[in-house]
């Protein structure tokens, strides 16, 4: 039950996140094999990354189903592109899901490997944050870690929630149910209500 | 005589991309050591993050002959940079090549550590990839991904032919030769003739 | 005594690149969970790069001291922003400092792991300059790479002298002494007197 959770997590962020990309890769006008190879990084970069600090066998590239999810995600963006163009900010409201899933998974997944609060908690934003920045750099666009809005800071809280849950013993789903939630809600308030952190410019 | 292509195969790639880093650090008017920094980096990235992923410690950083092979390359370039410059476009050119070699020989090592047939076509395009995608990030380039013509497919095309004659134990000579001369003829004809993938752009 | 010089080089070098991010991220007006996401990025890359290469666990991540001591650089950094805009070049004069710590650090503890001589200079220069590229990256800054004056010299400088004292068994304080500000001075020396090493451009 509990794994059934996670692996579902992870392949719900997998498949956002790849929509994510393969919708900014078609903006910039990229061929059909360039929105496949931006929405497989975007997807796996975050996950890679993760699992090479942890020591573990990169999934992302030896599992099949996330290479199948990003191409069925790639598949859908191009079926559906009139569809998802009517969704105002499409790239960024399949990245709040991808970044709600991914920091949650990448948290738990880090925890149970280390054992470390610090490591989980860092490696469930990195896996999630991960994605978009490379999307975002290979893509030449502004990186989101640029944007005004509440990104990384919902990472955070996704993640520091997973791994509180975690270390005290609280069942599973409710946990994940509950961090998965509240920073996708995070995200997409800040998106709507244009929520910011505050700001201390040296160059004002 | 199996290893002797692959070491071969590993050089040449390791020098091409040398010269195409060069080339392209030159042009942006960086000094000797820039050169020699974005020449090697283009040079070693591919294969480190293919070793990473691989669990097994870095070549390009602990054997001293690609280091070697890339000062050449940087010598070679300044020597012959009248010479180079003749050729329409010296990056894309030894790009080109480096494509090939790269593609065929990170294919063939991952094979040989992993068995896994999508990771060795994976990151056997990623071997062939990384380095043209640092060197152009660290320059600030529009990054190859993002140009019109035919590029991470051809390293598919090489990385593909090479895992399938490795899975169907084809000799090793005729399978990397008829892999990297497919992945170097695709990738030089489409910049030749234009050749582009389809678009399926939502921003038209 | 040896450990405690180089734990201090890690944190000195730390700390430093922490500040960098920071100003840098200031100057850009990113928000405060933003700066705090840069400093820990500048500050931990060039490390965890290092660490993945030599196979050892991530330091920068499990173990909390670089966090806090980012997070302490952060705060420091909006305290003071009033007195840092004083110094002319702020992101460069700590960038300089943490540069120096940091090739020597990474060299030293490359040099411990691996034995390996061109190893342990290629990584300390990585440390070292790994933190200021993706700084640049992420905030869209032209990278310090391409800028004229000497940068990754002066940290291959600073990696070399450490490694050729451990290889010759100098007393520890003695080249970590010699190499750190001999690394510092070269870099700072350059950005003051403009120094530039030669120029071999193809384009002129």
């Amino acid at each position: 039950m509990d794994l059934i959770i996670f692996v579902i997590a992870d392949y719900v962020g997998t498949f956002a996140f790849a929509i994510s990309g393969a919708v900014a890769a078609q903006q910039r006008r990229l061929d059909i094999f360039g929105i496949m190879v931006i929405a497989f990084a975007t997807a796996c970069t975050g996950g890679v990354i993760r699992d090479l600090c942890i020591n573990e066998p990169p999934v992302g590239l030896s599992n099949w189903y996330y290479l199948a999810l990003s191409m069925l995600a790639v598949f859908a963006c191009i079926a559906a592109h009139r569809w998802i163009e009517r969704l105002t900010y499409p790239v960024l409201f399949f990245d709040a899901i991808g970044l709600g899933f991914f920091s949650v998974f990448g948290a738990h997944k880090t925890w149970l490997a280390t054992q470390n609060i610090e490591m989980a908690v860092l490696l469930g934003m990195a896996t999630a944050v991960g994605g978009g920045m490379v999307r975002d750099v290979l893509l030449n666009r502004v990186p989101v870690i640029l944007r005004k809005e509440i990104y990384a800071t919902a990472a955070l809280v996704g993640a520091g929630l997973q791994v509180l849950g975690d270390k005290l013993d609280w069942p599973l789903p409710v946990t994940a149910s509950i961090a998965i939630v509240t920073c996708m809600l995070i995200r997409l308030l800040s998106l709507r209500f244009d929520w910011r952190l505050p700001l201390f410019s040296g160059t004002e």
